[in-house]
């Protein structure tokens, strides 16, 4: 990595962030504190739980920030009916992406049809707004990331997501990689899982993932912000190296 | 509990039991061996990712164990369109029982108009198939369980249950007491979530619940059979008390 090249811009930076509010014990107050923290920094998008979407969409009307949710979520194993049908409720709640979890049974057992028409038919259901493929690389292996990689892109997934943060382990450079080759272009990338730092996120953003779910956003932000004030670039580049 | 008391018969024990097989990264042939393996067993019922309700329903056709499935699984934060989908696509693939989770982050607001109108829409897609509705206790305290109790049997629920076995925490005494108060004879009791002995589920039998989920079901009956071998009702009696 680079240490003399330039920060991105602020809005460059915010505009990729996914916030992710789904702990599913998360209340309603906890999730109106968050929101209302959240606002002034100008996000991207608050990801939020489908059972919420009709609510945060009102909370959050004043701002650009778009609401987002997932689907089938964490799991994925549920019927694609059911994804279908959270889906559009979702959208017709004021949902702007969908965020499905992949059926990763199916495709640790090799059923790559089944899990292709599994995200075909959510991309049709949410269509004209891009869906978004988590793959829950923790399960995966380099050529079961290829596959539900692949597999995204043929079903016309707009981005593919590397976790859920809810079944172990997270975003990994090695598995990004792995991701980038087999999209080849055709989808973008989404980290998410363990994104604690601007660090992280400048190493992904560098790798092309042009998407980042996090729960650390302020931290993030407020780093970004503090290393225009000194003109650090990186946190772990020593200073006297400038 | 009286260690004089006589066991409860085979039939008894084994029509209770709801064997689970819902991790999200089983494979089919995984799944398919663990079926396999059950059959000779005749439980009640094989609890299985909605997704493989189809699947498991004809490698299940020449036995009388049913299949059942879980909706909304395990967070219990989709929107009620998708679980009523999710359920209505179960059953017409096969599912003779849905075990919904409630919508936790709702119970934990105190919005308990939502939650039963949640669980209410639910029990009219599966009707007259019968819902069991998971707390996922582990959030809750006595309070909410009473609460969550309360609105599921209000709505109809033919069952309350305690876990999901997936975010933390499992099926306790003490709270299945207060279900069992707050149910007040309206819906059956489900214990779920840590249940791997047969001392265990005695007890739990002994307090009035009807039905367990759990991964140890070989585990608990071999046990079961073997006690009707040596006569001993209770694993963790003295024999020398006989």
């Amino acid at each position: 990595m680079n240490s003399e090249k330039s920060l991105p811009t602020y809005k460059t930076v915010a505009d990729m962030i996914d916030h992710a509010i789904l702990k599913p014990n998360i209340t309603r107050e906890e999730l109106t504190d968050e929101v209302l923290k959240l606002k002034p920094y100008n996000i991207g998008a608050l990801c939020v739980r489908s059972s919420d979407v009709t609510y945060v969409n009102e909370l959050a009307a004043d701002i650009d920030t778009k609401v987002i949710t997932v689907v089938g979520f964490p799991h994925g194993t549920a019927n694609t009916a059911g994804k279908v049908a959270e889906t559009k409720q979702a959208i017709a709640d004021g949902a702007a992406e969908i965020d499905m979890v992949i059926n990763v049974g199916f495709l640790l057992s090799g059923m790559i049809s089944e899990v292709t028409a599994d995200i075909r038919a959510v991309v049709e259901a949410a269509h004209p707004l891009p869906v978004k493929v988590i793959l829950e690389t923790a399960f995966l292996t380099a050529e079961t990331i290829a596959a539900g990689s692949k597999a995204s892109a043929d079903a016309g997934a707009a981005f593919v997501k590397t976790s859920t943060g809810f079944n172990g382990g997270g975003a990994a450079i090695e598995d990004l990689k792995v991701m980038k080759a087999a999209v080849a272009g055709r989808s973008e990338l989404k980290a998410s899982g363990g994104i604690r730092s601007l660090d992280t996120l400048l190493e992904m953003l560098d790798l092309g993932v042009t998407r980042f779910g996090t729960s650390a956003t302020i931290a993030i932000l407020d780093d970004l912000q503090s290393r225009y004030k000194t003109g650090r670039s990186l946190g772990t580049v020593d200073e006297t190296s400038y």
